[in-house]
């Protein structure tokens, strides 16, 4: 795809983000092509420490599938002659993207009101545990404390254990996802009026915003809804089993798929129960009969096995996945969601990352280049000769 | 807010999708300012039956939630005429939504194809399961299946027990945020060129991409990560514990913390305790005796009291609130988390639904106006007169 294809094509970005959050929806504006600067601390921003860990190099993956289509330079904005080479690359900047906790901002006269004066047409875009606006904005702020808060946790995990976190970082995830949304829709007003802005995103926000219809059940009924585990509310039989090799999710959404499934499994009395005639009916009295006869038959079968009897009569069913299986699933190879940089990272080598979710049909998006090794960028970006670089360095600038 | 400061103020968006993930990317189309024509079968889409349900109207508070800021009407595609009262809104339209299972587009004739020819500049959202190019496109997909395909459920859950779904369906809503996010880049692309296309997301995909450093310890050093519960693998003490009212997370992120949670709990001993001396000897550590010996501090006290305690300390913490405290938080009412219509639903009266994530300071996006009845809108949207109206009805058109 030549490079003019690309969507962001000619957007500056300047990245003061680290870890995850900010990180991810700078990762979203490398990916469709625009000019993503990323500045760390002279030390480097924190999640280059994160595992996994490269023993030979000491490089860390964490970094590596994040921050690839970036530019890395170093800053150390403390300095004078730090803040104000900063200064500089924002003039002519279309973003300046930041996930510091409340208040850090204004002290290291990064804030937004500081920034545009300097750039008023920049969009400037900030993700926080608690947002701007928030009477607890200054509180620090882990994914897991927002998970908690949003009320998320509540909501996930057994009846009979204690409510439990999702895996991976989704209020992180999701947030960065959300401030690229905001980015977006920002530009798209700039392009008719010319008018910058600023784009407010709070994890805790995020995680509320992805509550389904535990918001209505409470705001009609005053019902608070509580976890739930694996059995679908309303349709059934819909659980997670153990398979001999794992756990399968099977759905079976209606009449007519009860039927098949019956059969399948060798069980055409149950079509005749009165206890499971109807959907509801089977949604009552679930547990703890109709429930243990799919589990026992399940056991008997391996998740390729399962997946291969539903796709053949129609159910919905997923095999619970672990990372090995997911990337080598013929789904997951179609869709390119594992990809490989078309140079190698300079120390990890060839390194694949994480593909593109959103695939445009004329300009894709794509991994183009590797993430940076530390500075990497600092003598092309900043426009150095090889001696002001070390001066600058030796200075503790960059 | 005057309405030309709407941002995507002039934006004409089909929406073709029903349940989930496609209506909550439109819900984002209509809180920016587009015009959402949401077409309906004439017996309404499925979700309008999904709870919690009014019982006084009928009227389903999940559809509510979704759907404000949305046009309604009906349209029987399977009809000529009603096919081609489609055609006739998609001349200029900006954009098409859809999120039908793989092939029915197809068979429907409203595939990106057929779409394209009439309207060369729209912009074509399929959001799906396994998205458009994938060999198990033509599988029925749950929310729970992409979780369960993605690699997520294998990460959520206690090691104890059986691994387990995300309560809400995260799949659906990260799903429904990504066909946003590719319409904008869309959008934005168009503005330069003219050029319109499809973009294509997948649920699957969708979960996939948000499993953090599991895909690089896989891709690295082959580990395949494993659910782990509550408990933070690198930072201690770090997990939810269980409170008198329900359940917190505490991060004591560092040895500065670790000295004044100490001293908070009366524990100073621990500090001398050589066990304990280092955050990567608390982790190696923790379980059994640090994790009972705080379980058995937190159990004293409120999530209220402990938010109370930890604020004043700055450790980071997350009372696990369920959907009563979240929406009474003072957090959630300050971001506007709740939002009431500024004017009531016609059957539902006063119903306040979620707000809006991402806040833009110029052009912040909102709630405009409550979910449309059934087929409110097909005088305005059709330019029909009563008569007209009640023929086409009469037919099985709208």
């Amino acid at each position: 795809m030549p490079n003019n294809h690309k969507p962001l094509n000619g957007i500056k970005v300047i990245d003061l983000t680290t870890a995850l959050s900010g990180p991810f929806c700078t990762m979203f504006f490398g990916d469709y092509g625009a000019e993503v600067i990323k500045i760390e601390t002279p030390d480097g921003e924190q999640c280059r420490t994160w595992g996994p860990i490269d023993e030979k190099t000491g490089e860390s993956g964490f970094f590596a599938n994040y921050n690839r289509n970036k530019k890395g330079v170093t800053l150390n904005l403390k300095t004078e002659k730090g803040l104000n080479m900063l200064y500089e690359l924002v003039k002519d900047a279309d973003f300046l993207c930041e996930n510091f906790k409340g208040g850090v901002t204004q002290k290291l006269k990064v804030d937004y009101e500081t920034i545009q004066k300097i750039n008023p047409r920049i969009i400037y875009v900030s993700g926080s545990g608690f947002g701007q606006t928030s009477p607890i904005g200054h509180r620090p702020c882990y994914d897991i404390v927002a998970q908690s808060m949003g009320g998320m946790v509540n909501l996930t995990g057994f009846k009979e254990t204690d409510p439990v976190k999702v895996g991976p970082s989704v209020a992180d995830h999701v947030s960065g996802i959300y401030q690229f949304v905001g980015a977006m829709v920002a530009l798209y007003e700039r392009e008719k009026t010319g008018v910058g802005q600023m784009v407010d995103v709070s994890m805790v926000d995020t995680i509320f915003s992805l509550l389904e219809n535990a918001i209505p059940h409470y705001v009609m009924h005053g019902v608070v809804p509580e976890r739930n585990g694996n059995v679908d509310p309303s349709i059934c039989p819909f659980d997670i089993y153990p398979c001999r090799d794992g756990f399968v999710a099977l759905g079976v959404g209606n009449d007519r798929l009860w039927e098949k499934f019956c059969k399948l499994i060798g069980h055409t009395e149950l079509l005749e129960d009165p206890r499971y005639k109807t959907n509801d009916l089977r949604c009552k009295n679930y547990i703890p009969d109709l429930q243990d006869l799919i589990r026992g038959w399940v056991r008997q079968y391996t998740k390729k096995e399962l997946e291969a009897m539903m796709d053949e009569v129609a159910i919905p069913c997923g095999p619970v996945l672990n990372m090995k299986e997911a990337i080598e699933h013929p789904h997951i190879k179609a869709r390119e969601m594992l990809v490989h940089t078309p140079m190698p990272h300079p120390l990890l080598g060839d390194m694949p990352v994480q593909g593109v979710v959103a695939k445009l049909s004329k300009t894709p998006g794509g991994v183009y280049t590797p993430a940076p090794t530390l500075g990497q960028h600092n003598r092309e970006v900043f426009g150095l000769t090889p001696e002001q670089e070390t001066a600058l360095r030796a200075e503790g600038v960059i």
